[in-house]
């Protein structure tokens, strides 16, 4: 993992934690539904901008170096792995 | 919120922060991007299980309740906009 | 289904039958496919319009009188069973 | 584009276009709301595996060739666009 993915990850993680320690108070005072749904909402688009950008990591690391050492099937198959489960 | 629709999400969040965690450590230790992504996508999918539950709470109580009084409009475009922010 | 919503889920399957049809086309010419995938992600997002719009009107009728004519059980586990679905 | 990703793009491509035939004649005779998403969320996920046919042939070709030829900047940015359209 790159030293800035690496940084930026942890920097995201930070704002997620805080975010869900939110949605907990929430819920441990009995919020309005909608607003605790609001909340994990944004807390799931957060994660997905965390794991964009680690992707973004992966393939200008391991899938470049991958390709260019001739390991095409193991590349290719791990990112249709992690598309078909992003989709589900 | 229903006694025990906030018993159950408490729970899941606890679950859900205890993945977190796990995933912290990961990045921490700089495990390989794909086993990341792998777990950041179970989180979400742990948050979806949760966003669920408390759906079906407001279902049970607000929104059959906003219906018996007659708040229909109030209820139902609340409902949608949740169903539009789910989608994005 | 309601009048209008009939009228405009017919009109917004037009649109989305013209647009298939311009991605049967694409494939047939050999265009790019990165071209080729962001036209069925519109495709997608056309469809998930048109479902707003049938679920807003089955909202509005269905699950309103359903609820009062104390139906909630079935209405709800509808409601619940459409959710699961639109989320995997 | 592979010429047999091209026959099974166009293949599925087929089998959409009757779903979504289905679809309408649903809507024509007025069918119950909850019959019709079930079968426009079958048509998003036919789609959704069309993609994933069309995807894998693209990091196949494209995104191979690609990175031997040097052209990594561009063949990354492709690839995260798309994802980042998939996710909204």
């Amino acid at each position: 993992m790159l030293s800035e993915v690496k940084q930026e990850a942890l920097k995201r993680l930070n704002y997620i934690e805080g975010h869900l320690a939110g949605v907990r108070r929430m819920i441990d005072e009995e919020a309005y539904c909608v607003d605790v749904l609001k909340q994990t909402f944004a807390v799931r688009r957060a994660i997905e901008k965390l794991e964009a950008r680690v992707l973004e990591g992966h393939l200008r690391t391991h899938v470049v170096e991958g390709i260019h050492n001739g390991q095409h099937e193991q590349v290719l198959q791990e990112l249709m792995e992690l598309y078909n489960l992003a989709e589900k």
